[in-house]
């Protein structure tokens, strides 16, 4: 069946997502090891499938260390050989295969610089894995089909782990110690995202869109449905869409909306009110009544990125089997790609 | 005539980047008093319309000052209410109306936690210019047609100041004199762009795409095309293209590549091999024989991404008039967003 690997890989996150748990207190202590008492800042590389954890990764990130988070420019690194200091960041190179080489040479740059580089891959023994100063080894198990699902949802826990070495994390032990329980649950019941398949059967484009801790589960979803359906998705901030993209919404257009309860939900209310208003076909991802694709109730707002994501990806499953598509290898796609 | 207004503002440009050039002096002396002797790193607040210029930014203050750069996440400060020390940081902030609340209360924030705070804006006595420890004003006149041209151009220039403020700026200041003659050289040459536009008439869908300096053309390029004609047009930059969204890429899929000689010019050249490979309709920009948006002769990849983005106001303007729209007031779009 089109995309039985994909499904099968997506029905392992709550035992993956269990066994970083198991790990954490470890881990915790090795990140904690490996950056400055005084941080003067982190930067995150990533690419591709990784962006959109990366994205978690910085708003996350900022917050609890409360030092400034940028997100790296590669090519400045590997193209313009920029001379920059790096001494009291953490740098944090995310790379599924641990094989990008932009991502290694990015990252071995940095360290070069005064960087303490962290790894974060799924290969403990990767090229980028041995050459980080310290790695946290997402121990997924191989992942075939080419859209990423587990190593993308355990690469959002990694970061959820450095945000607890690093401060004080905007959720307890116990919340991170239920989540796998909660992705089991959205697994559990597949039959909202084919309902809203369905609904979406036609459609040549789609908008995504969420703010603050969220947003980058908006960026993944767009790029889950992108690679799995050939659907132009664009992932946007609440605030982004606003300045302007938003002027392509006219009626019927679809777009997908994602909140939980927290500081960021009131503008996304608004947000919903104004496309609606202007006749898009808005379908709403939240722990909320009457959403399309529902999250668990209490998960909180900093972990809800990580469960969103699986709806995003039961969404993208369904969609391309409707399309008669096989989302375990997209055409035009290969699982390491080489910049 | 539809576009009136925008055609008038983009025929400014020569003569308000030159007054900025007239200001050179003054204005580096004035960053320079601002930014600390040893700055920990740079951070860009922007939105929308500013977000292109903020990514030139990026790349350009990074390279130069040798020191990170991070693009600000303005809800961590706004809505999540984030303490972040950005001591020791520059802070540049970027609105043309000086009016953005987001902005501003993001560089308030930003300075009460130790950032020394630059407001780069069009109107030097608006709310962020008076919040803002310094101001460079572009002082380019009232912009009218919602989509911003001559402010674009001016807060990218702007940026190319404010680099040359920090260190050892990859253009000379000759080339920087030279700049205006160049957009002017553009201007006077618009049937490129009415032949891509013609070429481009029935599009729904484009894809931008640069590398290094030049991916914030690529940005700005897909903002307009989709801010004046409603075709769904995204700005990548060549690696991330190549990590997913070229998946999307069947054969007469329309691609604007944009490229410069410089370090990031190979890497361009394969992937337009590539996208032609599969079989898309790459347009190039470049100063090369055959470009289909010729950039004039030697202006370095450090401007560039200034002129390059005047060919896509032409661009933007042509296909917006090719089909029946008014680009000077976009269904949807007011000049000013509240987020």
């Amino acid at each position: 069946m089109a995309g039985e690997r994909m499904a099968a890989e997506m029905a392992e996150q709550p035992d993956r997502l269990a066994a970083l748990v198991a790990r954490w207190d470890g881990a915790v202590a090795q990140v904690r090891a490996l950056a400055w008492p005084e941080l003067a800042g982190s930067v995150i590389v990533a690419r591709g499938s990784s962006d959109a954890a990366g994205a978690y990764g910085r708003y996350l990130l900022e917050l609890v260390s409360r030092r400034p988070v940028s997100m790296a420019a590669p090519s400045l690194h590997t193209l313009y050989g920029a001379d920059v200091d790096y001494h009291r960041f953490l740098a944090v190179a995310v790379s599924q295969s641990g094989r990008t080489p932009e991502i290694l040479s990015t990252l071995q740059r940095m360290q070069a610089e005064g960087a303490a580089g962290l790894a974060i891959t799924n290969d403990g023994s990767s090229p980028l894995a041995r050459a980080a100063q310290a790695t946290l080894a997402l121990e997924a198990g191989e992942e075939r089909a080419v859209p990423a699902t587990k190593t993308v949802t355990a690469t959002m826990m990694a970061f959820a782990l450095v945000a607890a070495a690093l401060g004080t994390a905007p959720f307890t032990r116990a919340q991170a110690a239920e989540l796998p329980a909660w992705v089991a649950a959205v697994l559990a019941d597949p039959e909202p995202a084919e309902v809203l398949a369905a609904q979406l059967a036609d459609a040549t484009r789609l908008i995504v869109v969420g703010r603050g801790l969220l947003y980058s589960a908006a960026l993944e979803t767009a790029l889950k449905v992108r690679e799995t359906t050939r659907i132009t998705a664009e992932g946007f901030s609440a605030a982004d869409l606003r300045h302007g993209p938003i002027a392509v919404v006219e009626p019927g257009y679809p777009v997908l909306a994602l909140r939980a309860p927290g500081p960021a939900f009131a503008d996304m209310a608004d947000l919903v009110d104004d496309l609606r208003r202007r006749g898009a076909e808005v379908a709403v991802v939240s722990e909320e009544d009457g959403a399309a694709l529902p999250l668990p109730r209490g998960v909180p707002e900093a972990l809800a990125p990580i469960v969103a994501v699986v709806r995003a990806q039961q969404l993208a499953l369904a969609l391309a089997r409707r399309r008669g598509l096989d989302p375990d290898a997209p055409e035009g796609l290969t699982k390491v790609t080489v910049t």
